[in-house]
């Protein structure tokens, strides 16, 4: 499980950062890619790295702004083009499904493949299976704007075959049943409880992907204990009034939010052009007492999530 | 006036090519830029340019195929960010509207600069100024297609100042009706005819720019004595089968258009992305015993059309 940023930029792209992606890589996991927001450009991103666009299973939007789905149709298209067959979901704000059916039928696009939308009105579930959970709550953005939190569920203890084996145990159908946890007699007449047998189970992971927002409760609700908490930085630290007035968040109010929630790992995007350089890498710095663990993104990182040991 | 290659690709991007625009750069002729085509990440493409999206003047579409719209809704909201003021006129076939006004609407954009549509319906004169006519006709593609032929005005001959002054005529208001042809006496007596004065009007230029389509007729009349043919040329010279299914041209079909129009050049872009490095030049060398100044252009190619002497 990696998460990989595709556009870590503010509104309109530059030479720098390209408007808003996040890719969250589940290729061990569900042998799929999952984006977050779709800015202009987004499959043009793709073309560098290893992503191929019919891995793509489910594309979740926070909000309608231009600068998060303006890349939708023609990422759509050219999945298609590349002959993608295997469905894929769209989760978003009301309206997404409009504007995409629109482009769609205007360019007389027709895809290769099912494309299902599932507009989001309020907050929620709105994904879950046996491998992941997808929680949503509503965000506090001049439009409608959604974060989104994935559950990862826990993966039961493995049986430990090499144990078993050093006690010649014979392998076969018995195997089965001391991974079920049952106790079971072999045929030498010994008996086995499988609850010794079976290793530690593994919690699953947690991450959390904010859209644009102001600070906002909801943002620690859903990154509660988050392994990682993907947060906007549209603004410095000092500047918490100009951010208010735009939507938008702080470095610092981002820190506090990881703080409160108990995050273990916080990256900041959305990152503005105006802090260029040096002066992007500060945004984590300055905050760096407040939440110790925290990362400005670039287009093109690719952050590990491992286990917790 | 120059012709810049925004994006020379046919379908979808590759890391070599963008998908379809081109601007026709008239800074000296009108302060202005026009675009053909929009494609996906045309903004993109311009950051890397010397163009400024205030200055682009008026947009035309040749047809609504996704690779050729795409970027459309992107770069207007970044013009808009970007402080433009001045009006937008986009041309384009019936539905490029309701393509823009949708993806504007749901993102909740608002323009800073009007913007205006010209829905095109049939062919004819599209644009008519002192300085430029656009004319359009249909060309045969799968959805309805449109090519553009630029036609300048001829600019009137200069008055040659420097052999008034050998002559001792002092400037002044006399200069202007000379300009005018006007025959005036002077001070101190003498006679002089302004049409004596008065250099070669130089003639405008004509520039045509095809989109997507099957070899077809009105191409030709499009580019009847252009100075510059930009033409289509997704397959190589022996596929006719291939490109007449696909609705699509031949570099040889192109050639021979060009040359049946008394075409002075002929560019070749919309190059599909299996004729990669020399493949794509050897599109415009096995043609050039057809029409000789043929030429495949690249992605920031810049052309100059000077006035013919
Ligand atoms: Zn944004
Ligand atoms: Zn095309």
């Amino acid at each position: 499980m990696q998460l990989e940023f595709l556009g870590t930029g503010a509104g309109s792209p530059s030479k720098q950062r390209n408007v808003s992606s996040v890719a969250l890589r589940l290729l061990e996991e569900r042998n799929a890619i999952w984006l977050f927001d779709v800015g202009e450009a987004t499959q043009h991103q793709i073309l560098n790295t290893t992503i191929r666009p019919r891995k793509i299973e489910k594309i979740f939007i926070t909000h309608l702004h231009g600068d998060h789905i303006f890349g939708l149709p023609g990422l759509l298209s050219s999945r298609s083009f590349q002959g993608g067959a295997a469905p894929l979901t769209i989760y978003g704000p009301v309206g997404i499904k409009r504007f995409v059916t629109t482009a769609l039928q205007v360019s007389e696009s027709r895809l290769s493949y099912p494309l299902h939308f599932v507009e989001i009105d309020h907050e929620g579930v709105v994904f879950h299976d046996r491998g992941f959970t997808v929680v949503t709550k509503k965000l506090d953005h001049k439009i409608a704007c959604y974060g989104y939190r994935v559950v990862e569920a826990d993966h039961p203890g493995e049986l430990q075959v090499d144990k078993l084996r050093e006690l010649k145990i014979p392998s076969g159908p018995v195997y089965g049943q001391l991974k079920a946890g049952k106790t079971v007699v072999l045929d030498d007449g010994r008996t086995i409880n499988g609850q010794d047998f079976i290793g530690q189970p593994q919690v699953g992971r947690i991450v959390t992907i904010c859209g644009d927002t102001r600070k906002t409760e909801n943002a620690v609700e859903l990154a509660r204990n988050a392994d990682v908490l993907v947060h906007e930085s549209t603004f410095a630290k000092d500047e918490a009034k100009l951010a208010r007035s735009y939507y938008h968040t702080t470095s610092l109010q981002a820190a506090e939010i990881a703080k409160r929630a108990g995050a273990k790992r916080l990256l900041l995007n959305h990152i503005s052009a105006r802090y260029a350089g040096k002066a992007a890498y500060q945004l984590a710095y300055q905050v760096r007492d407040v939440f110790p663990n925290t990362r400005v993104v670039n287009d093109f990182d690719v952050i590990d999530i491992p286990f917790n040991k």
